[in-house]
């Protein structure tokens, strides 16, 4: 009753939006399939998007056309720019969201894309022909033919839903897991494995007691995600901050024997970093309290999401922890906290394009791979549907550098290495993480969106624009001095050493303790100068005059290391002809296909030794 | 985990939202469950209240305080008062909604109320201690106690959806369905029965060509629901018209083989008066078409709702056929129609405070009860909500009358006759219609309200002060004449026979032709004295002038009927003991338990016989 697609991408959650609206933004006709209409992008855990490492990961997408960032703008009650005290590589921007608007806005974007149309069912098998996908059946045993599929099922897969001794089916509560699936695609070879999440108890905002704890409001300066200039609401609502401590770790103690975390009924591992809070006490036992934030779930709603209390306990150990948390005396809940366990495919089975080695024109992205959190499903997401029509149209494949952004290292990491535990991103995951910058996201990837065709020319004009006027800028500081009249009495507020001679701005801005605004408002000339340029670009400029030494060296260091990282191999290359290699670098490298010398030299199990070997051969 | 609640409603749809927020807002502490609160007040079905009957339903919820008008009017995409060419007792205010703004503005209202608490969780069972409700016990095993119990399960309880030959557990599509409940309640000794009902697909509202069906636009002059004047959207968003033919109805025919409904796996008996439309052309094969409204499902969407195209036939089929509609040559579907099976229990198992016969202080409202309808549900939920507050304080309960509302038809037919097929209200169904109109709704129920203490003072001064004024412009109509002069010219405009003398107002606007609007712009003194009232107390005035001597007659016979009605009777009376009623009459008689001589006169199978030998007993 379809007609052929294109491309098929099922699950409508993060990772599944940002696959279909980029693959019918180049030009695919698409079919988003999800087991439920009324609740597409659903924030099912946190209402909130960014942070350290994924605000990052937001802008990339962003400025390369994606939607995360203009979705979260859209729906945002409260912007802060984290480690504004760091230096600006630490730079990362968070949005608390309102739940609701955020689904609402990604639907709507979605449907206002022409090439995209959409269909509630649950996807069952695969068709694979010639070991190649070529659509999907559904639970109501519809076959629907497609050039590519990419599957985003989150959560779903054979979901099961712990809360204390209790176990039910589910891919999120309230709604159907979906069976089948994994099933299918193990008898095609797929390796599964099982995975844990969590997601604490949501309570009722009028029985919390706001003065005993402290407030975080957003920033005065609001920021934005996106580098498009969407309308933001105006309003802003505050978060609160306040404490776990001894009497609350306690009553949680009390109910590790009924836990299915310890006690073994959940098999899966959960996110390290993002640890229950029966695991923080469990393996922090020294820590006298935790941090909890206290975060609303939109502007109309008095429901409020306890970040840092997911728990998988009895909930009746859940209600009696909460109330002895300082504000939450007389909390009522509304739902309980649960962890939920899903299947997912170990990501070694993947290229770095996101499509599977065992069967071709099959894409995976999301929590599927055993990733965690909405930002690194997006970005997955994004780079599956560009790649799942770039692959079917024999057009070049989306492969991002390490180097050049947070989404190469994400899908370098999960390819090459795999992960046995919720993969999440951190800034410390990235080798060169000062090139990898917020400020800096549109310069470093939208040039590659405009080729892919998913960018304007106006787009990229503005970042031409922004890379030529901030150099202008730097050169001007270059150029330009300033006289000891001029400059002293500016300095001597800020605790500067005095000039005693006419300087370089550039040599005054190099001071920590200088910003351009100070030397603006000493010099006349330069503010008139300024006034021409917006505040991106300043901000551009400042970073390249104060961090330009270490920009430097760090390019130095992935010049370096290019020679490896350009060094294409065949992923079918038959390593076991190669007998000098160890013969566990020889099993790895046929398992990960890896496609360049820099990440076979990324893959556990292969020494420098086997490296050289291999570029010796390839020599 | 739960501190005892005065009311716990199971159950977070039409009815369970009016009766959660009735008993809080008559004081009680109420817990609303649900089985997910992400998807609170739904609109299952279509995005769309009121109507014949329905409407009139609808005034009387907000009449009496509830909210199902305004969340009506607060989501409104297009208002629409039905039959304006029929007598007054006819019109019937209808809206389209905004399918997620009313979910979205009912779930805010809930959040305002002080004594409502929610909690996500299904229930499994009721507690019954003495014959008397006693709380609930949920799937996570927790015991919750209260007074008093209100269950509105909807169509969840063993929820079973049809497509085709192919059938899935779930109570809406994605939703689980809530398994255990009915069996406990048959084990209590509750009879329960197998009900169905279905909805249309919905499709993607850009591939259709709306320059083939008729427009449909609402009233320029937009209504509303509630007699508060809430804030209402501006904008208003068209609807179309369009219509099946034979080659729609050939094809339909291909898919009965596999049709559920006919190749007998589905057992409950479905809506008659929204048959689905293989029903239709199965039931009405001599019509050679059937209408389908095109209905948009928000403001910021582009599903499309066809509704007139309920059907459970395979979805191949469905789409083919739908094809052939004019305007839905290349209609992309998003989500098939389908059927739905589902638990309900025979409501002659109540007494007319909703409260159950078997269980006390355990009332039933809504599609479970064997109603199909937003407004029959909500009104069951208020009515069941207010009598749970009532009952376990020892106050009066609400009882409406045949005479007095809608809802007192709808609750008295269900428990006296019991139904069979999903009952929907008509104005037929009221023997009083002529007094149950959309515009008194406020008179007749205000008082009984405010009464209950759910109605504030002031708005019953304002109902008080609409009475007095009314009545005032009817005397000033009595007693005020129009000169010969002043009038013919108007007359003459209207086709009404001219004057010969200086007549009363009241005898002109007797007139079917001409309106009071007609009188004031002949009668500048008329014009003057009428500019002091609001548009509904003179539309008031006009009604009663013009059809005074209908209602004189019809409450003539209300006053005549008045004897049986307020004749009470024993609910426990011993039926048996009188051995000249007849067999059949003493069996529906124990079984039903009227209330008064006059419900008892409408049980089936007793007979006037009967009734004489009851009423001689009595007096």
């Amino acid at each position: 009753m379809f007609k052929k697609y294109n491309v098929i991408v099922v699950g409508a959650g993060h990772a599944g939006c940002e696959a279909a609206a980029a693959a019918a933004n180049l030009g695919s006709s698409v079919l988003l399939i999800t087991m439920n209409m009324g609740v597409i992008a659903q924030m099912s855990c946190n209402p909130a998007i960014g942070g350290v490492a994924k605000g990052q990961i937001v802008r990339e997408i962003d400025a390369m056309g994606g939607y995360t960032g203009i979705i979260a703008d859209k729906s945002t009650i409260q912007f802060r720019m984290l480690n504004l005290s760091k230096g600006p590589a630490m730079w990362s921007p968070r949005t608390q969201n309102d739940r609701m608007r955020f689904a609402e806005e990604w639907r709507w974007q979605l449907e206002s894309l022409p090439n995209l149309d959409m269909w509630q069912d649950t996807v069952k098998e695969v068709i694979v022909e010639n070991g190649r996908a070529n659509g999907v059946i559904t639970s109501m045993g519809i076959r629907i033919e497609a050039d590519a599929v990419v599957l985003t099922n989150g959560t779903f897969l054979n979901g099961v839903i712990h809360v204390g001794e209790k176990k039910f089916g589910g891919g999120r509560t309230g709604e159907k897991a979906a069976t089948g699936l994994t099933e299918q695609l193990v008898s095609l070879g797929f390796e599964s494995g099982r995975m844990k999440t969590g997601t604490p108890p949501r309570v009722d905002g009028r029985s919390l007691n706001y003065s005993l704890m402290e407030e975080q409001w957003g920033d005065e300066k609001r920021g934005r995600f996106s580098y498009t200039k969407v309308d933001v609401p105006t309003e802003q609502r505050c978060c609160w901050i306040t404490y776990t401590n001894a009497e609350v770790h306690e009553v949680l103690k009390t109910g590790f024997e009924k836990s299915p975390m310890f006690t073994g009924r959940i098999k899966g591992l959960g996110p390290r970093y993002c640890p229950s809070i029966e695991d923080k006490i469990n393996r922090f036992a020294e820590r006298e309290r935790h941090q909890i934030f206290v975060e609303p779930e939109g502007f109309r709603t008095v429901e409020i999401y306890v970040n840092g209390f997911s728990t998988s306990l009895p909930e009746d150990v859940q209600l009696k922890a909460l109330q002895l948390i300082p504000g939450f005396e007389n909390a009522k809940m509304y739902r309980p906290g649960y962890a939920i366990e899903y299947d997912f495919f170990p990501p070694m089975q993947l290229d770095l394009t996101l499509e599977t080695l065992h069967v071709k024109h099959l894409f995976f992205a999301g929590q599927i791979n055993g990733t965690t959190g909405y930002e690194e499903a997006a970005a997955q997401g994004f780079v599956a549907g560009i790649n799942a029509h770039q692959r079917i149209n024999d057009l070049h494949e989306l492969i991002l550098k390490r180097s050049e952004s947070y989404i190469g290292v994400l899908i370098d990491d999960l390819v090459t290495k795999g992960t046995e535990e919720p993969y999440r991103m951190f800034t410390s995951r990235a080798e060169h993480r000062l090139l990898l910058r917020q400020d800096n996201a549109d310069i470093r990837l939208t040039p590659i969106a405009h080729k892919l065709g998913l960018v304007s020319d106006e787009r990229l004009a503005i970042v031409n624009e922004k890379v030529k006027n901030s150099d202008d800028i730097v050169d001007y500081f270059r150029t330009n001095s300033v006289s000891t009249e001029t400059m002293n009495p500016i300095l001597a507020e800020k605790g500067s050493s005095l000039l005693t001679q006419k300087t370089r701005l550039f040599n005054i801005l190099s001071r920590p303790q200088i910003e351009i605004k100070d030397l603006a408002k000493a010099d006349e000339e330069l503010r008139t100068y300024l006034s021409q340029f917006n505040e991106e670009t300043i901000e551009q400029a400042e970073i390249k005059v104060k961090y330009e030494s270490y920009f430097e060296k760090e390019m130095e260091i992935v010049n370096k290391m290019k020679k490896m990282e350009d060094k294409e191999i065949n992923p079918d290359f038959d390593y076991n002809s190669l007998t000098s290699l160890s013969i566990e670098a020889r099993q790895k490298l046929l398992k990960v296909k890896p496609r360049t010398l820099g990440q076979a030299s990324r893959i556990s199990g292969v020494s420098p030794a086997d490296i050289s070997v291999l570029m010796v051969h390839m020599s």
